[in-house]
């Protein structure tokens, strides 16, 4: 595409508090990452809360955020983006669950919640339940990995507050779902179709042919299918027309990727992109640059430091964010003048917890007309006393495409 | 007047982006402004957001929100605040219009949208319209600059979301007035108030003795009047009540002079202030001065740094700079001891894009008991590090009113 374009580089959980393994640095402090570095050097930098300071953001919720939605508004849990990150046709309005499927026995007692870690078939048991019609509502339900699914009711007057049909233990009945209050009349609507789901879902897999086999190869059949998680699905603008931007992402998990979905944007999926330590992060670069020929926006969310903190390994997420580093320093290399690179993380996960946290993350605008600070390097620490100061994730879009010049002026 | 008093001056589109021209300095930076950075110096600055990060501002939603009022609820148009520019009493409910005066032939096809630029007579017509009753409805209506002129509608029952009776073209038929819902009665009425006023301004104005010396001249006759951009006037506080203050405005444009009327602030106008490069800026600065024996507030705005970067030039907006800062120092040289001044802009006009942007402008708070920092320069990047920080334009008033001390305390 011709034009301003900008790639947006979040680094999941990159940030950290100081390590005393790294010498009370960072990883990012105690990293050689010399391209990030020049890029802060070119650019304007400065700290940014996810969601608000101190606040703990997931990771759904800050990339909410730093799209520009209101995480307290848009986010009524995973499932509706679970169930886009899946390729299901999830509306505004529709209910969403996660789902098991899992193994019980005639008196509806779980024996596995997992039915024995199933890894095959189950894309033809989905097949058998989806599209069930109950009273007005249509019950879209689909496979995603190893025992895992989502369900999707559509219709009118349907409620999200109700609880799971999942017990959440083996040797427990499968629980009747009802609304969380009673007095809901929409809700209680939700919950008895979830739980007329439910009894068919048992009635159909039962027998399926696909469990036949399972039985008798000594494996747990799949005959039931166990919602969990009611969520209903937000109305949000699609982030194209939000923003004039003709936008794509190239993402390693399949929660982020289901937001992306949800949001209008293309999902690009890069060679080698595994979502783990070793995850090919120069053909995700390489992936973002092509994406560019087609739009002008791509969103690029690399998981390594996440996962490298969650394990506490101070020394895997210094080296991991070496792999990034030279990744930004080919990007840096081969976008032209009229691109921007934002460089971000959506949290902070620091290895002392091992889960995200709410310090504010480092952010440098990098690009044409940007106001060029002081800053000289890319780190937790560096970075204050940027021109950016200290933004917070719904800042970063406006302040992007006032950049970009796709943004209307308000007032006169 | 006795006591603390403020000058807040906002020059208009003054802060910028990096210009290469410039050696990839901002005017402000390029400029020998030696009195604002004495004024850096001995005050306390940062950044700041006339809306919010990222957020193109308006001249005239800045204007709002940096005297205090929030633009997402005070801003429906600009049509009550350039009806209060021009001296109509315009009252919160009301709804506004821009209008020209237009030609039409006998069938109500537009033959010109300005009547050959009319320059004169336009106060005899408006006259002689203005006052109208239609239902329990009356029209307002006043002249202003050249073919232009606004209406204002009070009764009860109105509503502002309506059409253009204005076509927008020259050879096209006056536009019937729809309300812009079908089923939103209050525009309903509004639309068959104004259709009603534009049948009734051509049966008076066709034969008007103004017309009739028009059309022996040759000219197009100024014979109907097209109202467009129909604006509900908000209901907002006034000013001086808000703040406990006293305040006048010197402004040089007709937006913000109406902003500044509907605030209730009384309008002082500057010998010699144009408006444009060629203004008379220590007048200005001169008028502000004399406006302080009786009031202890002047908003004062000066518009030429907007033009100069509205024309694409760094060298005049550079220069107009240098003649603010002249006025700078001769504030600073005049002012008693209990005066403060705020030195800020309303957006960041960059010459790269000739149109307001969304970028943070730089502020200096200087005056009694402010807590000077460290910053030695005024311009976009000499701010950052500084004791403000980064603010928001609604935060201003409540910092000024704050140091002057006719804040009410919030709590015990």
């Amino acid at each position: 595409m011709e034009g301003l374009k900008a790639i947006l580089l979040i680094c999941d959980g990159m940030a950290d508090r100081p390590v005393p393994q790294l010498g009370d640095r960072t990883p990012l402090e105690a990293a050689n990452n010399v391209n990030m570095n020049t890029l802060a050097s070119q650019g304007e930098c400065g700290l940014m809360d996810p969601i608000a300071p101190g606040i703990r953001a997931g990771s759904d919720t800050s990339h909410l955020a730093i799209l520009g939605y209101d995480p307290y508004e848009s986010y009524t849990g995973r499932g509706p983006f679970e169930a886009a990150g899946i390729g299901m046709d999830v509306k505004g309005g529709d209910i969403a669950f996660r789902c098991n499927f899992s193994t019980v026995d005639e008196n509806m007692i779980v024996v596995d919640r997992r039915a024995g870690r199933i890894e095959s078939g189950t894309d033809q048991l989905a097949a058998a339940v989806n599209g069930m019609k109950i009273e007005d509502v249509t019950c879209f339900f689909k496979e995603s990995v190893a025992h895992r699914g989502a369900l999707v009711l559509r219709g009118p007057g349907l409620g999200p507050s109700v609880t799971d049909a999942d017990p959440h233990e083996v040797g427990a009945k499968v629980h009747d779902v009802y609304p969380c209050d009673a007095n809901d009349s929409l809700s209680a609507k939700t919950a008895r179709i979830v739980n007329e789901f439910v009894r068919r879902s048992y009635q159909i897999l039962k027998d399926h042919e696909v469990n036949k086999r399972r039985v008798s190869e000594g494996k747990q059949p799949a005959n039931i299918i166990l919602p969990r998680g009611a969520g209903l699905a937000p109305s949000l603008q699609n982030f194209n027309e939000k923003y004039s931007l003709k936008g794509a992402a190239v993402v390693e998990t399949g929660l982020i990727a289901g937001i992306a979905v949800y949001l209008g944007l293309d999902i690009v999926e890069a060679p080698g992109a595994t979502g783990g330590l070793d995850s090919d992060v120069m053909s995700i670069g390489r992936t973002v640059l092509k994406v560019l020929d087609d739009h002008n926006f791509v969103l690029c969310n690399v998981k390594g430091p996440d996962v490298a903190a969650h394990d506490g390994q101070p020394d895997a997420k210094k080296e991991f964010i070496e792999k990034i580093d030279s990744v930004v320093g080919m990007l840096m290399q081969n976008v032209d003048k009229q691109t921007y690179i934002i460089l971000t993380a959506d949290h902070t996960t620091p290895i002392a917890t091992g889960d995200h946290s709410g310090d504010p993350v480092p952010i440098c605008f990098w690009g044409p007309g940007v106001r060029v600070d002081s800053v000289k390097a890319y780190d937790e620490r560096s970075v204050v006393g940027g021109g950016v100061v200290r933004i917070r994730g719904r800042d970063l879009m406006n302040i992007l495409t006032n950049l970009m010049n796709t943004q209307e002026k308000f007032g006169a």
